[in-house]
């Protein structure tokens, strides 16, 4: 190979997670513009020109994860409180707390945020929360690819109003965001049991007619589930399925309860699942069934969920935690090994927000939404497997380059285009103010 | 407070880990040779002269970890094989891998492992291998405190080959190191279904002449009781108890399969438990009953096992998961609240080894075995509770320095004393012999 590239990025075992799960032992990745344009071996591209070069010292070179379920402002809250009833939690800390943002303090949360998902290794999050035009702000100040959506239920919401104003902000969102490179937007009613009938199956036809995704958060808790079949006789998963809102643009976040029923319908729509095991078993809520999920053929992708649940950002974490969990929830260490939850983490979470054909996987013609591992660390030595090391024992401190679309946002874990004394100033300074507040109730 | 010290360590909110989990908020401890002679507001030590300082920048001043259980060596063989039934796991990589070591080897690994201890904030670990000696030397050389013992069982040892020697190697190694300030030695059968009832009295026998703790793996898996009960009709517990040798000196690690009787048995008895969730959820064991274990007033600690069913040595990774998995299986968010997580790793983990009285906690006349969390980053922003942050934020990368008997290990994430790279060349030869010979077999 010949020529001239934008960036090269060499020397690393390229994990390409494209169908075959192909593995390149000292590759490297060619990328020009905003789009990976040749995978190989390393020795193939020696005769390239390059405008900049990132040498992976023999780590890893791997697709940039994907978060399919968080609530990035909510870094914020990173520990307000733990360790609670879920009701305590929510109306004496998270609520409260809630009700002093403004979009200046989601733009703020959201920026920490991103810093923390890029020096993590997330190149891409799906994002529910309030304020979303400041989300989608913060992500293209940020360079993160993102699909955000204004939270919509039944009550009056202290950024739009009353709901009809929440489907016109949505609507405007979408075509503010629709021709942007890296942001777009999903329509996201909060859950079945915050939103009526009439809300859901219009929220579903402004994502159809838009052609763009619907977010949702299913089956999350048994309280949950009791309400929703006390108040319409069914499941949530059911009573989706009555509206005729399951499809296949559908991401629904936990479903933690769900019967064998409740899968064959996911299954039978297409409706894509985040998985969010930390925020899950933090907030007790339980586990999900993610190995019958899987069995079925239902693409599920991991979240981190909000920092105040979680708490922190880091979908290395996270896939350690899945890989674990259901193992020892299921007493088969066999469930979810290494490779499936690495591919849930990338390929599988950008399918969950329709966008394979964009991200998930280093293949040509891909954007090039590419990731760095470190591996020259005592606690990644000796590596016999890339992709256990991946899931079990890699960090995201260990992420030595992020690059999203062509552009090198970190590397060698300094931030290049953000400036995180003043992020990390401007969280403590919003913290400050919770916390006076929180006082003084 | 006027005078000169050793080592100040100043600038940080000093969680204590003493019985009243006194925390300081902008504090400093005072060493002097190897113990904490001083805990305070940091103004108070403004006029002392230190021969060192290290300022902890505004992050976290805490005890080192202690990790109740490992196998350090088996850093060798991290990711050497995963996600296999326990049996192909054993059977075809571990054992094969294991009939490869020598002192040596021993002795490159655990000196691997104590790299990543160090750099994780784990000051004191509790190792069971084969070679111990070689384990207690690189302990020794790598300057972390440690309880170690060579594993005793009913088969021939490639160490001390029939289990008489074995009792002998122990005796020996206790005589050897019985003055050490740093490493001593504990007697450990391997388990109940790997040893004989004559085995397990003598070796009980050994450790209360000598006064030393005794460890063994207990209750680990189902198969194990199984085993038992139709061996002797009994619980692996009610078999140790049966044959007397539950007591205050006895570390039992695991205890995942566990009926309320044989709760009682530890209770009343004394005995000590290292919990290892994640060696315990990748292997699908199951999930040992810690909250009960806690509520019946039970010393539990907490271990990483071995890096072939974890797979790293990090603690907070480890604190991040027993908070977590407790509240999924109870489904209950206030059981094993962050404080008592951090309990269980600094302060009841010595108590597990007998060494409370030593480490564990930052308190006048205690060693000062003592690491400093760096909290000037994006995922540990903002800090609204230490504690919180330390089991659910923190990782072992953020370790800005590690203390052990007032020898500063490591700074600013650099080794003081060991050869980093050395170290991991020689692993990763190892490693690739490993390989070599699993490939051929």
């Amino acid at each position: 190979m010949t020529g001239s590239v934008d960036l090269l990025i060499t020397n690393g075992i390229v994990m390409t997670m494209g169908a075959d799960n192909r593995i390149v032992d000292n590759g490297a990745v060619a990328v020009c513009g905003d789009a990976i344009t040749a995978v190989g071996p390393a020795g193939e591209f020696a005769a390239l020109t390059a405008r900049e070069t990132i040498d992976a010292g023999g780590g890893i070179i791997m697709p940039g994860l994907v978060n399919t379920h968080t609530h990035a402002a909510m870094t914020l809250f990173r520990g307000l409180a733990d360790d609670l009833p879920l009701m305590t939690w929510l109306n004496d800390h998270i609520f409260p707390a809630e009700a002093l943002l403004d979009p200046q303090k989601v733009q703020a949360g959201t920026l920490l945020g991103c810093a923390e998902m890029i020096l993590s290794g997330t190149t891409c999050f799906c994002d529910m929360y309030l304020f979303e035009g400041a989300v989608a702000e913060a992500a293209r100040t940020a360079g993160l690819r993102a699909v955000v959506g204004e939270v919509l239920y039944d009550f009056p919401s202290p950024n739009y109003g009353p709901i009809e104003n929440g489907f016109a902000y949505t609507c405007e969102l979408i075509d503010r965001w629709r021709d942007d490179p890296l942001v777009s937007i999903a329509v996201e009613p909060h859950s079945p049991y915050l939103c009526a009938p009439d809300l859901l199956t219009t929220a579903a036809g402004i994502a159809r007619d838009n052609r763009v995704p619907m977010v949702i958060h299913l089956s999350e808790t048994r309280s949950e589930v009791a309400d929703i079949r006390k108040k319409y006789g069914l499941t949530p998963v059911q009573h989706l399925a009555d509206l005729g809102v399951l499809g296949e643009n559908l991401l629904a976040c936990h479903c933690v309860i769900l019967d064998e029923n409740d899968m064959d319908l996911l299954q039978r729509h297409g409706v894509k699942v985040a998985h969010n095991p930390e925020s899950n078993m933090k907030l007790a809520s339980g586990i999900a069934p993610v190995a019958e999920l899987l069995a079925r053929g239902v693409c599920v992708g991991l979240g981190t969920d909000g920092c105040s649940s979680n708490n922190n950002l880091d979908l290395f974490a996270e896939m350690d935690m899945a890989a674990k969990l259901h193992k020892a929830s299921r007493l088969d260490p066999t469930v979810l090994d290494a490779t499936t939850v690495l591919r849930m983490a990338t390929i599988e979470g950008a399918r969950a927000l329709g966008l394979d054909g964009i991200t998930g996987s280093i293949e040509t013609g891909k954007k090039a939404d590419i990731i760095v591992i470190d591996t020259r660390k005592p606690h990644l030595t000796p590596m016999y497997h890339p992709a256990s090391h991946l899931v079990y024992a890699v960090g995201g401190s260990d992420v030595s380059a992020t690059v999203v679309g062509g552009r090198v946002l970190m590397k060698d874990r300094q931030l290049l285009h953000l400036d995180l004394e003043k992020i990390m100033a401007d969280a403590r300074q919003i913290a400050d103010e919770i916390r006076r507040h929180q006082d003084g109730l």
